[in-house]
């Protein structure tokens, strides 16, 4: 009989459960609501639970198959987490605090739970299922309103030793740069993460670009973000392209420190930017190439991750695969 | 009877060859002379193999035991090496190019040999028998002419796709700074390896700062080389000082980002620098606790190595029972 896992992605927009089968397949019975994190995290875990136990029914009931075929439950959430204890320690995304995540949804569905977070969930499952399938060595970077990422190597996920490997948005790019929100100077998220890219975007018109970028927020340049700058992509606007094409160099400098670091087979990236598609892609793998070891950048592909809607949900199922093989 | 590994060290100015006992302890029988590059690799591979044979008869008349005890060879090599093929690309530092090291040892001393780079070999002695004893994720950084780096990870050394893994030198911790030897912009390297440390220190007394340093080297600012800034050092120099602690500064960048992805239980930073003592050590804390994530610094201690003359010797008999074990 079919056996299965419980993925559950936290976002600081959505809640995503689905039912991930263990030997691996796409994730079927899958529900979406916001998350809408100023209700608080019961209220969060009571529509997982929900969902969960819903997606289970209706899982079992279309392929057969008894609750016991259910093993488990993957969790994935935005940090800093405390992985060891299962607990939300302070996620300014979701503004919830010491909230101890796993144990009241392992307590409610009475199944054995894993927690980790969301950039490490992203990343095993686009190398369990994704673009990152048979490699020893992967690096995932996550692109939205933060920049994430996480290292597979000798084909375990890295976790360090307290749970926070893999911060590549927190790398510095240029060590005497803008002051990050997390205390560090110069990181890679201060100039490249959504809301960095639409800032550095406001920047040049307010310095007398034209763009139709200023018609598509019909002038109220605080509405721009990184999605109207891909729209404006999408127009063939040559202001656009280079605050793309900017975007993929700053992207590309972080990236080739970690080529030249890990030297992966893959880097995946995924995230909403990723939509730009080559816009991004080319000059992101030519700044890459120019900066890394030649034989690091032969070895490397950097390619778009393969699935943008599921990979936390996959991987979340997967890691609690990897972590509690054979049950507990 | 005990049981030994030779270890090869092929350094730039040295040869270090000694045994190793395959239980672990110190290195025995050491044997170091001059490289002398220039006479080509075959000189210095038999140079190599007498060390060796003499190193393995003086042990085992003193231990006693047979030629069957010892039971491989690893070898440490600056690279770019092919890994796999055990070969030489091209190694700026000797001038040795395509040469298959690892098959001539092997057959001249007829033993299973193994072939890694300088600085992972440095890595895992003092991950095995040094100052990361017992950690499971550990960073290795070697400061000399160039700055190299090796990661442990999962209790392993990270070679990555290529065998290339771990070139912090050449991470960009300035994507808009000066150019590298390597071809990339802003390398760690460029600013904190040794000559790179000599030249800013000459760049600023060039520029009128006074200094003992002047003196030490009786005006020739060109003789100045990082072992003079440490010199001015001990003699309580002020701007020696100052260019202590900003190479410690700048190193901090470099760190904080392999801290922040890699999240290291302990960085074992090695090589003629280090002894510099806390006047490098003080600052780098500082700067890397003021950079990287708070839950990855209070996991992490830097710390000089602690097999100054030896963690290249013992790092690659290591290797060699790590990557061969049962032997072959």
């Amino acid at each position: 009989m079919k056996r299965w896992v419980v993925g559950v992605d936290i976002g600081g927009t959505n809640l995503v459960v689905g039912l991930v089968p263990v030997a691996g397949g796409p994730a079927v019975a899958l529900r979406t609501r916001a998350t809408g994190p100023e209700r608080g995290p019961e209220a969060a875990v009571a529509d997982i639970v929900r969902m969960a136990e819903d997606a289970i029914g209706e899982t079992l009931d279309r392929e057969g198959g008894r609750r016991e075929d259910v093993v488990g439950v993957g969790i994935g959430c935005p940090g800093p987490l405390d992985l060891e204890r299962g607990v939300i320690i302070d996620t300014p995304n979701l503004g919830w605090r010491g909230f101890p995540v796993r144990r009241r949804i392992a307590e409610a569905l009475a199944l054995p739970a894993v927690l980790d977070n969301d950039a490490n969930c992203a990343t095993y499952g686009e190398w369990w299922q994704g673009a990152g399938r048979g490699t020893a060595t992967m690096v995932g970077v996550t692109l939205g309103t933060g920049i994430g990422g996480g290292l597979i190597v000798h084909g375990r996920i890295v976790r360090g030793a307290s749970g926070s490997a893999g911060e590549l948005g927190h790398t510095t790019i240029d060590f005497t740069g803008r002051r990050c929100a997390c205390g560090n100077y110069g990181c890679l998220e201060a100039y490249a993460s959504g809301p960095n890219i639409a800032a550095r975007a406001r920047e040049g018109l307010e310095a007398g670009y034209r763009s139709v970028l200023t018609e598509l927020v019909e002038g109220d340049l605080e509405r721009i973000t990184a999605l109207t700058v891909y729209e404006a992509l999408v127009l063939s606007d040559a202001y656009a392209h280079e605050v793309m094409t900017e975007t993929a160099k700053i992207l590309g400098a972080g990236i080739a420190n970690v080529v030249n670091l890990i030297n992966p087979e893959v880097v995946v990236v995924v995230g909403g930017v990723t939509r730009a598609g080559d816009h991004l892609f080319e000059p992101l793998r030519s700044e890459v190439r120019r900066r890394a070891f030649r034989s690091a950048v032969d070895a490397c592909r950097i390619v778009p991750g393969q699935l943008p809607e599921t990979a936390g949900v996959i991987g979340a199922a997967g890691i609690f695969l990897a972590e509690r093989a054979g049950g507990a």
